[in-house]
Order: C-alpha cells, then sequence, then structure tokens
C-alpha cells in the first residue's frame, strides 16, 4: 500500500551510541501486541521536543513540556500505542504522570527525567495497569540495535515501520543519526507530527538543539499533511547523546551546518514517510508554491490544494480534472490575488498559465503525470519571491475504508 | 442516495407570477441531455445576487457583477451545465457575453439586462455554438409551470432536484416564493451557493432586495459544507417580481419581516437540500456551537469539525470514536480556547463536559444517535453569547467513487 517507502536493511540502521530502546507488550488495546517502548538515554545526553498546537493538547505532552522546561536532565522516554490519553482530563495526566514515576524507579531516575508520549484513540482512558505492568519487560529489553523493532511497535494504521540513520563524517569523527516515526492518519502536524524520535551522537547544548529542532520542524514534520487533521498528540524529539566525540556549539561552530543538514535531511525522510503511509495513499504529492508574497501566503495556498478532496480525489483517479487545483488557490484565502499572474505545472506540464489553460496544454500530458507514483506539482503566484514546499498524498477509498473501521 | 431530501408534488410548486422558464438540449457536455435553462422576468422585476468570494471567479459571475452594478433592470437569466466556464481568461469572457448578446436579441432585450450561470467542469472551453443554437428552443419552452423541470435541468453530480415552495398571506395578498438549488460537491459557498435561484410575487425595491439576499446567504447558502472546496461559481439570485400585490420598501414596513423569514426558510430549504443530496452523502448533521465569543470563532469550530475527514468517515460508519470531533475543535484555530471550558452532546446525550469524556457517557448512547439519518451535533465553548450552526454531511466510499470518476 505505501507509496515508495523505503524499508532500510538491518545492517544500515546505524545504533546511535548513547541510546537503548527495549519493547515489551502492554495490551494497551489489544493483546499480544508490542505497544510499549523505552528508550534509556546516557548521561550529558541533552534532548529537545517540539509539540502540537492543538489546544486539546494530550495528557503526555502537557507532562512532556512540563519535564523538559524543569531543566532536568532527561533520561528516558516511554511510548505506548493504542491509546492516546487525550481528553481525559485530570485522570489523564494522573496516568501520564505515574507512568513517568514508575519508569524512573525502575530506572534510578527522578520522574522529572523521563519523557512520555501516547498515541491511539483520544477520549478513552488509558489502562495504567497494563502500562505498568510491563514496563519491567520494556526495560529487560533495551539494547542499542532495536530501532527497527521500536518502529515496529509505535505504530498504528501505519502499515510500515518509518526508519532513516545516516552517517556523517565531521572533524574526524564519524557521526550517526538515527531515527523514527510513526503516523498514517490525522496529519497535519502543527509543530511536529505524531511522533518522531530521533538521536545523534553529536554533543549539542540544550538550547542549541531546541533551536535546531523547531528549524528542522519547520521544513520536515510541518510541512506534511493527510488529512488536514492536527492531532492531539504530535510530538518530535532530537536526543544528542554527545558519544561521537563531535561537539557543535553554536550556530558558527565548523560542523554546525552539515550536522544540521544531515538533521534535516533525516527529519524530512521520516516525515515524507509518513505521506508515503498515509492511510489509503497510492501517490506521494509534492505542492511547491513559488513566487509568493510571503511564507504565509504560500502555504495557504499549499494547504489548500493539499487538503481539497476534490483535488485528492483527482489525483487518485489520475482525472486531469485540473481545474479543481485552481478553485482550490482561489479559494485559499490569498484575498488580493490577481489569477491572471497565477501558473501550474504538474511534472514537466505547463497546465495553466496566466490564470487559465494554456493553449499548448493537452489533457494526456497530464494525465501521464498523474498516473506516476511520484507528483510533482509547481504553482507559481507572481507575487513575490517566496517558496514553500507542502507533501500529501491522494485521497481512495481504502482512506474512508480505514476510518470507518479504525476502532472494530 | 440522497438524505430525507423531498420533492414536493408538483401541484404543491406554485409558478411565480412573473417568471417564465424555458429548458432545451444544448448538448453542451453530453449530447440529448437538458442542459441549457432560461429564465425570462416581468418588466420591474428587482433582482439581487450575491456570488463566490473565490479569487478565480468564473466568467459569468464577473458578467453577473458587471451587469447588476450597471442598474439595467435584469429582465432574462440564462443557465448551461456540462461547463462551468471558470479558468478560461478572455475568451470565457467573451462566450459569457456573446451569451447574453444572443439571449438579449432573442428577448427584445439589451445585453446587459441579462445574466449568464454557468456549472460544471472548470478549466475547459464552453462551447459557444452548441448554447447559441439550443438558446431559441429554450425561449420557446418558456412557461410559467416550469420550475420543476427547471430543478432537473440545472443538475449535475445531483441525484435529486431541489425544489422549495412555499406562499403567505401579507396585507390581504397571497405572496409565493419558489426557489430551486443545485450542487453536491465543491461546496462551502463563500456568498452563496453553486446555484440558487429564488423568486417572489412581492414587490421589493433593488436596494432592499440585495440586502435581503446578502443576510439571507449569510444564514443559508453560506452555512453549508460539503467538502470544503469553494466553488469558483456560486451564485444566489432572488427575484422579486411584484405581480402579488404585496409590496415592501424597508425594513420597517409591516410585512417586511414576514416576508423575509418566509425568504430566509426557503433559502435554508434549498441548503440543506443541498447538503441532503451532497456527493456520497448517508447523513445529514447539524453542528449547533454555542457560548462563542464571535461569530467567526463559533463558525471556526464548526467547520473544523464539519471538514475533518476523520469526523466525517466516522459519522459514515456509525462508529462513536468522538474524540475525533474534540481534535477537530482543538485545531480550529482558537488560539485562547480553554478547552475545561468545552462540552460536546450528540443528539440528547452529553458526551463531553469540562474538555473530557463525560462519566456517565457509554459509547452505545453515542452510537444509538450516529445511527440516525440525521444527527444534531451541539458544542458548547464556554466563552461566550454566540451561537453559529452550520450543516454538512457524512464522507462515504460513493464521495470518492464519484469524484474519481465525474468526468469519465
Amino acid at each position: 500500500m505505501a507509496v515508495n517507502l523505503i524499508i532500510p536493511p538491518e545492517s544500515e540502521i546505524h545504533s546511535v551510541d548513547g541510546v537503548e530502546i527495549g519493547i515489551a507488550e502492554a495490551g494497551i488495546r489489544k493483546a499480544h501486541h508490542k505497544d510499549l517502548t523505552v528508550f534509556r538515554l546516557a548521561q550529558d545526553s541533552t534532548v529537545a521536543g517540539v509539540f502540537t498546537r492543538n489546544r486539546f493538547r494530550a495528557a503526555p505532552v502537557q507532562v512532556c513540556e512540563s519535564h523538559l522546561a524543569s531543566g532536568n536532565a532527561i533520561r528516558a522516554l516511554v511510548i505506548n500505542t493504542g491509546n492516546a490519553n487525550a481528553g481525559t482530563g485530570e485522570a489523564g495526566m494522573r496516568v501520564a504522570q505515574e507512568t513517568c514515576r514508575a519508569a524512573a524507579s525502575l530506572l534510578g531516575l527522578q520522574p522529572e527525567q523521563v519523557l512520555p508520549f501516547s498515541t491511539g484513540v483520544i477520549l478513552e482512558p488509558l489502562p495504567l495497569d497494563r502500562l505498568l505492568a510491563a514496563l519491567p519487560a520494556a526495560i529487560d529489553n533495551l539494547a542499542a540495535a532495536n530501532w527497527l523493532p521500536a518502529a515496529h511497535s509505535i505504530m498504528t494504521t501505519d502499515t510500515q515501520p518509518k526508519v532513516s540513520s545516516r552517517r556523517l563524517q565531521a572533524g574526524g569523527h564519524t557521526v550517526t543519526i538515527t531515527g523514527i516515526s510513526k503516523g498514517a492518519g490525522m496529519i497535519r502536524p502543527n509543530m511536529a507530527t505524531m511522533l518522531g524520535f530521533m538521536a545523534t551522537d553529536a554533543a549539542i547544548p540544550a538550547e542549541l538543539l531546541a533551536d535546531m529542532t523547531r528549524r528542522i520542524a519547520d521544513r520536515s514534520f510541518n510541512r506534511i499533511t493527510v488529512d488536514g487533521d492536527t492531532s492531539t498528540n504530535d510530538s518530535f524529539i532530537i536526543v544528542a547523546t554527545g558519544r561521537s566525540g563531535l561537539s557543535v556549539d553554536s550556530t558558527s561552530s565548523p560542523h554546525y551546518q552539515a550536522l544540521f543538514d544531515a538533521l534535516a535531511a533525516s527529519a524530512l525522510e521520516l516525515a515524507q514517510k509518513i505521506v508515503r503511509d498515509a492511510e489509503g495513499a497510492t501517490k506521494f504529492m509534492t505542492i511547491q508554491v513559488d513566487e509568493a508574497g510571503s511564507a504565509e501566503e504560500a502555504l495557504q495556498v499549499a494547504y489548500a490544494v493539499a487538503h481539497s478532496p476534490l483535488v485528492k480525489t483527482a489525483f487518485y483517479a489520475s482525472d486531469p480534472n485540473l481545474g479543481r487545483i485552481l478553485a482550490a488557490i482561489g479559494y485559499a484565502g490569498v484575498a488580493d490575488l490577481d489569477v491572471s499572474g497565477v501558473s501550474l505545472w504538474l511534472g514537466d506540464v505547463l497546465v495553466a498559465s496566466r490564470g487559465q489553460r494554456h493553449p499548448d496544454y493537452r489533457e494526456e500530458d497530464g494525465q501521464r503525470v498523474m498516473k506516476e507514483a511520484e507528483i510533482p506539482m509547481r504553482i507559481a503566484l507572481g507575487r513575490g519571491q517566496v517558496s514553500e514546499t507542502v507533501y500529501t498524498c491522494d485521497f481512495s477509498h481504502d482512506y474512508v475504508s480505514i476510518n470507518a473501521d479504525y476502532r472494530s
């Protein structure tokens, strides 16, 4: 089902020195299902995160933000699937705090050194007893090589695990970056996605890491959408263990840019993998908006096109009914848009220019691009110099089937 | 397919004195298909219209606005299906103008006294020759009793004709209000819908009628959504022929309010019929947002819920996965929303209060409401006194099928 989603062979998934991962079956929602994951992070690791802007922020998101703000060194992450612990009020907050307390006790840490993450159904109580009962098994399972099993264990409606791993040489050191993500529906991250975890063995001070994490999210997880539904639990975390020997102290450090680019490339890969494995997706679409007057209006147009059910179903059918794209551009909310400046390309095919069908455009040419699994679309607004790119997928029968049946 | 859409018996569809309607087969897109409709309006009729705010306004919309602004007495409407004449540039403008010119010539009018309307595929040239060839037949067919055939002839992906007809007694006169609408996809009117035509035989001065039309659109066609896609061709027209003898000159006229309410009720009925016949719809949902701080935020929340593919597919499946509604409320864009003030009812079932699942809520109760064809939902925000209501439908396999195949 997934669109060109590549799972690297195990030999190319590099462990990150200073990170161990353990997995267990808690049976949160379904029995005999690996749904609990624990990360243990080496001393002196720095951790940064960005979280959903949904006003119904789940309890674990609130606890994460509080623990990150407390200044305590984060040393563990606890992730469950099967239940989002969102819309659960004070009781939900207690569940998230008890999870941290129990994990801290088993690992010899303070509760504030643990970050909790939950994903699954909203508005239902999370069975704390099952989670706590499985924690010792997850901790017994801790190992550096568990990235791929972890990518499996954080899946919900995902059909494929999502892993990115790369190495770079910098300052005489081999630096590793490995990460995992999950998510297939309720995807329009607004800070980050539900969920992304990356680690590197470079050393990065906490404040710089926080800044990098925000900027990386803005060009990766914050540029994807499946259905326009921003989740209550979006969380994206970067861990820097420092074990490689490379240390990057500021944006002017000699290897800062190379490290930033490598982290950003991994994050973009993980974000795009969410779109590639989106519920029901058969096509991966890149929507680039050029010549905008501002980033805001470029994104308004890109998201209007990316969210239009009419555009998405037309791409599913490879039906070059491309007036639907112009309609979406027109209602995107750019109040003073002069449509006579608008051009539209599908791949290398110029569909519309000066706000109307280009005289040389032939539907066969549009359809040829639409039949591909990877569809680049470019919209030029004729208003300025700003470009933005958003990644999305088509909208198929299977999206409806999956979401009509998700809980049953 | 349509959800409780009632087609009145012919005996209850009242002609409006001063309005004649003629229909013909132009074969704009498909041969042997009634796709051309002409309205002839009696002398001294007043006409008002509201039109799409999509920046890609179709050529006929632009011509309508220009002719209405010209101050000439509007005496005819020409409506074609099969092609929207949108995204067609200068050539499209000429087609719309030539249509008015030809109709005016046949009817003994000036071109500026004719309003053109088009609906169908965007970004393709409208075959003017076929339209002009069929105009004489449509005019030969002019008759007062043609409202139901006209409701048929303006359909595109609609499965049912949409007619509303009512009478009121005022000032010793029997006043008739009859209207038709069309639309099933690309429906999130932003001024009006694609397309609505109403007529009354009351007399209403042009300026007052324009004001009433705007206010009526804001509580009817501007409160429905199927897929969030605002069309390039939305147009809503009210004609007042004055033939009944009742004259309403200002908002303080004795029968103003009764006439306004009756017109508004007809418009709401026609707007709701579009939702009832929406592409693939199996359920009709009324989303009422109470206790908002402003109309704007009430509508933000109502539309976020109404557009969420996850909410719409859950209702299709009668799956009480109602956390999806809270998630949509949370991402609607009310930046300072305190979720602990939010309550949610499905029918008479209190699902959530204080931002979390209500302790007495049982899924069977939620599901009982979801299994109905008519689903009232109420959201209280706990922020103020403002209420707004939006009407929408669920999201089914058939929506995808219809929109993946629309042109084939």
